[in-house]
């Protein structure tokens, strides 16, 4: 199936079934995560991966009781990085070029103008920077589990702070941002499953300027 | 291929031969981001796809004069709702349950609390989290275009307020996020087309809590 049909076929499942995912999909599903582009390469969050059900039951009720978080086999979480640095910037570079086998001074002017632009923007901005850019790993893990016919439920609905606290992001320097649910849906007693997808017609969401 | 194989051939492209993408390759991405999961399904953005040489050639020096801009053939514009409105939302709501054929009021009770909780958080908070949600969409597209084998540049450098300016998009409430160059490699002349690409090592990137 191709993407676009992947895509028809997903829905934010309502009821799973409590199956569990396996650890190959699961795998899979993270490896397109990882792959996904970010401003600069720098791919400024991590990504929790939470099977524990004692975990996932802590988690439930900061995330408005919602079933998923249990009735799925695991629960994925990105947490961006709570700001940039001129370290953390410098090491995804040194990181870089090793891998390219290239000088490691090879990134440094890119480097100095790209800290220039960021540092005078402020921490409340690179946060948001950076969570944006785990949104896109975000929409290409839901892809991918759409792929593997695995069910997925985005979430934003949860008290970040509390997640923050119970995953100790905040020293680590992250702040959560979305979650996703993994499992299989329960078609008997999902309530959206056989409702139609709806998504803004074509004539209204393009412009096309020829 | 699998969107995995996808996302590692597909790279930033630097430098594309100028060649067009054809039409039906382009609304397949298109439609890869149309049906792109949203907050509550709102889809709180829309797609300008400039193929318009004069145009491009304008946009180009408020993007750094990036070349891929005009060697693409197509330039695909995520504009971001620069805030919600009861109005706004009600809209796709009417939308949604006439697509489904129940009854008009069906969702009144999930957008009197949605609407609840964004209008106190005021319109800067409403585009930043519009804008997050065009980053899933972005990402989706970037996929579409790897599986078309289609290359593309995901863009953040260019002068937001003169791209609005440009399409007019403050007077239809909306705002630039991130753009996308459509068009084919240049493999004899891009620099990073033979770089190794670089993501941060799984056991960094991901922590498993079973």
């Amino acid at each position: 199936m191709s993407l676009v049909e992947n895509l028809k076929w997903r829905y934010a499942t309502k009821k799973m079934n409590g199956e569990t995912v396996p650890q190959d999909k699961v795998d899979y599903i993270l490896e397109a995560a990882r792959l996904a582009p970010s401003s600069s390469g720098l791919q400024p969050y991590r990504i929790f991966v939470i099977s524990n059900k004692e975990l996932l039951k802590k988690i439930q009720p900061i995330a408005f009781d919602q079933a998923q978080i249990t009735d799925g086999s695991h629960l994925l979480v990105w947490a961006a990085w709570d700001g940039y640095s001129h370290n953390s910037i410098s090491e995804v570079f040194e990181k870089t070029t090793a891998e390219r086998g290239i000088p490691s001074n090879a990134m440094d002017d890119y480097k100095t103008r790209l800290w220039g632009i960021y540092e005078p923007l402020g921490k409340e901005w690179h946060a948001t920077h950076a969570a944006k850019q785990a949104y896109i790993s975000f929409g290409l893990a839901i892809a991918a589990a759409a792929e593997q016919k695995v069910d997925a439920t985005p979430m934003e609905g949860f008290d970040n702070k509390a997640l923050d606290e119970v995953l100790n992001l905040t020293e680590q320097g992250l702040k959560s941002v979305v979650i996703l649910p993994l499992g299989y849906r329960e078609e008997n007693s999902d309530w959206l499953v056989n409702l139609k997808k709806y998504r803004t017609p074509k004539e209204e969401f393009i412009t096309e300027i020829k």
